[in-house]
């Protein structure tokens, strides 16, 4: 016997049970299917980039994973210039980059992919996860009208995944940088405040305020003030929140001003959602959100479900002035938003929202109680799956009993049974395995039975 | 302006334009759905594994991609346990070991995932690919007839990916072996011979008996011996091969001998196919065929394109005793076949086999001639995709020929027209952009009239 070494599980790479990536799957499908029926294209993009392509865009070194091969021949380089994507932007960038002479715009294109970071694994942190993304993106300008139709996406894709109430929470950075200018807070200032800002929902309000005075070195009066503005939208109806907005835009006179611009943008976006299709309770303006990379320049979405604040944002983004700098000089501007979907699926499987089903995607199972017969069950599995009925051929040698407590384990919706009896009448029979009942049926109805149950 | 970095193609890993990905998605889900019609459940494991696994299942080491950190902080180690995987056995064999516990046998999984290789790009050789893969792993044994189930599912997913013809062959490694033993072949030889002839195709007959003889050190005669028998299924219809298979095993009586056990074999998995309804001209028996894998213990296949021949195998596997020896003493046998989509796919996008549609997965693009109507232009795109239908809504402001020209350079079926008049008659134009004719429709019915038109 030859020693063996048995599989350790790798921290920070989920990986599942067949009844729970058949869970995981269906949300993936769900995701592709909105994605698509909105006319987004799909496009898939390597694993990997140049390293130097990752680090520009202010990637985390330390959470990158660089490619090298295990052996090199004599004369030959270990290292390659690939490391792997830690997100799907900076992809999205190389590719429209690389690609856009062949591209129409405004491109719309989907990417549903894994990314990996580098980070110590802990509770909710992933090393691998898929990463679902859409973006528009224009050559010189895009509407304000595709920042409004991302979160009506987001809005279907949630809704038909059946993961209870979640809130899409919209706010505009432009509107927020051009508060913090009429406040007063010097320029070289507002991106510090804006990252210190972005950290409120994990450490509240009062380290907020302390980090802001002590390292942003604001002074207490305007950090009161700050604080006061961001947190003015909370609790308030949208248009409550929009009316103290262009009130104060028309005391400050600040319409040509960036934050009059950015009130006024904020609106269009709203009045977008509710065109497109948003119900006004699954959405709000929260002044609050800032988003950390500086990368945004207008629109910015958070989303959250409402039973499960600690997960954070589920799905985030926003809209910037110019994708590709690092690659071209043509400006692409653009909007996009993100469902991290791993962290997602994998703690609505855990706390019971997502249950897993069956642990076969077959519905039905041909169980095969005489050998006699094989040719006979053969065409009943042949039949059902041309009917386009997933199904399973049991090919072992098994008493039926021992079949059916299979069909069980791995959760078939019906089994199959026939021998000798069923065949000289034409007739087989159909068990429900949830009920246990068993019905005959003509033989040559099976599969309009099936689909009519099925679709009952 | 800032220095830009214009994006370079990365060798060997394939990148498609969104008509391309759209084709090669379709591919994708006629994979799947085939899978999961025949009752295969999924199940997606991380991209790496530890460096130990990979490398112990006789990965070529200068192949394996391995992971490090770009940076470490101090005291850390920027190396990690990790390496890509390079092909989906090695990752399913860790699976099964790690979750024996918790499946239910026969096992029967599908996986389709991308693998790494480290390999000097060249014309058809990817360092990123796609592979589809099928196993049945039992605890103990797996019925023959799982054998024959998987050239069936195979033939219905080429079938329907509509790629011309192609043939699964098959054979039986126990029976060359057998063979190769009756013939006088010592023990140790028999599988440098195997090794030797699996090049056949790559290198041809008089360079395998070159290599038989040099470096294997057989003999001439035996060398011819070997040689003739290997090419005499060449030609001949299945019954005659199988005939002549067995009057060897009776005039040789090995009816217990290896060679008879594999001849039995071969003709038990031959018979299924039929049954199971692969047809006769899609799938041969080649004597010729020995996988190089030792791994391989019984049925081996491959499947070749008839058009395109130098593509070599599209479709390859074949029956194991053993797949997880490394991980558990537990004998866990099984038969699996591999789909690799990239090289297939690419190559038939190339030469025309496969024709890049639309770039875009809508078929209707709602233009919007008329600012002053958008909350109409929202509820036609709302209620299309209600219907099903995925529906882009033209959301920049452009003349209605630019947007016609967009929805024709994005290939789009249709685009509903409407203005200040079709509105107020409550009707709509539909325009066909194929054949450059209107309808005109009552407004009402639009979804189902486009509905119609795609179903017709």
């Amino acid at each position: 016997m030859t020693s063996i070494t048995p599989p350790k599980p790798m921290s920070g790479f989920p990986e599942l049970l067949p009844a729970q990536q058949l869970v995981f799957n269906r949300c993936l499908d769900i995701v592709r299917r909105t994605f698509e029926r909105f006319g987004f294209a799909p496009i898939e993009t390597p694993a990997v980039e140049r390293k130097e392509v990752l680090t520009a865009k202010g990637g985390n070194e330390k959470e990158i994973y660089a490619l090298s091969r295990l052996a090199a021949g004599p004369g030959e380089d270990a290292e390659t210039d690939y490391a792997l994507h830690f997100d799907l932007t900076v992809p999205l960038a190389r590719y429209v980059a690389q690609h856009k002479d062949k591209l129409v715009f405004p491109f719309r294109r989907y990417q549903i992919q894994k990314v990996w970071r580098g980070e110590r694994p802990q509770a909710g942190r992933y090393r691998e996860l898929y990463q679902c993304d859409i973006d528009v993106i224009g050559r010189g300008s895009v509407s304000l009208l595709a920042d409004a139709e991302l979160p009506s996406v987001i809005y279907h894709v949630f809704r038909e995944m059946n993961i209870g109430h979640f809130v899409i929470r919209v706010n505009n950075r432009r509107l927020l940088q051009g508060f913090l200018d009429l406040a007063g807070v010097p320029t070289d200032r507002v991106g510090d405040v804006l990252h210190t800002v972005d950290a409120w929902e994990k450490i509240g309000r009062a380290a907020v305020a302390q980090a802001l005075i002590n390292k942003v070195g604001l002074n207490e009066t305007l950090t009161e003030r700050i604080l006061a503005f961001l947190s003015s939208s909370q609790g308030k109806p949208t248009d409550a929140v929009l009316d103290d907005l262009r009130r104060q835009v028309t005391t400050s006179q600040a319409e040509q001003h960036d934050f009059g611009r950015g009130v006024q943008e904020l609106q269009t976006v709203v009045e977008g959602m509710r065109s497109l299709g948003v119900p006004e309770d699954y959405f709000e303006i929260d002044l609050s959100i800032a988003r950390g990379l500086d990368y945004y320049t207008g629109t910015v979405y958070e989303t959250r479900l409402t039973a499960y604040p600690d997960l954070g944002s589920i799905c985030s983004g926003g809209r910037y002035d110019d994708l590709a700098s690092f690659f071209t000089n043509e400006k692409l501007p653009g909007v996009g938003i993100s469902i991290g979907l791993s962290r997602l699926v994998l703690r609505l499987l855990d706390v019971g929202v997502l249950q897993p089903g069956p642990a076969t995607p077959a519905v039905v199972l041909v169980t095969t109680m005489d050998q006699a017969h094989m040719q006979d069950y053969f065409k009943l599995g042949a039949a059902l799956r041309e009917g386009n009925v997933a199904t399973e051929i049991f090919l072992e040698r098994a008493r039926l009993g021992d079949q059916l407590k299979y069909a069980s384990r791995k959760g078939f919706r019906f089994a199959v049974i026939a021998g000798e009896d069923e065949f000289a009448a034409d007739q087989v029979k159909l068990k429900d395995l949830a009920t246990a009942t068993e019905q005959v049926i003509p033989r040559a109805q099976l599969v309009a039975h099936v689909l009519s149950l099925l679709n009952s």
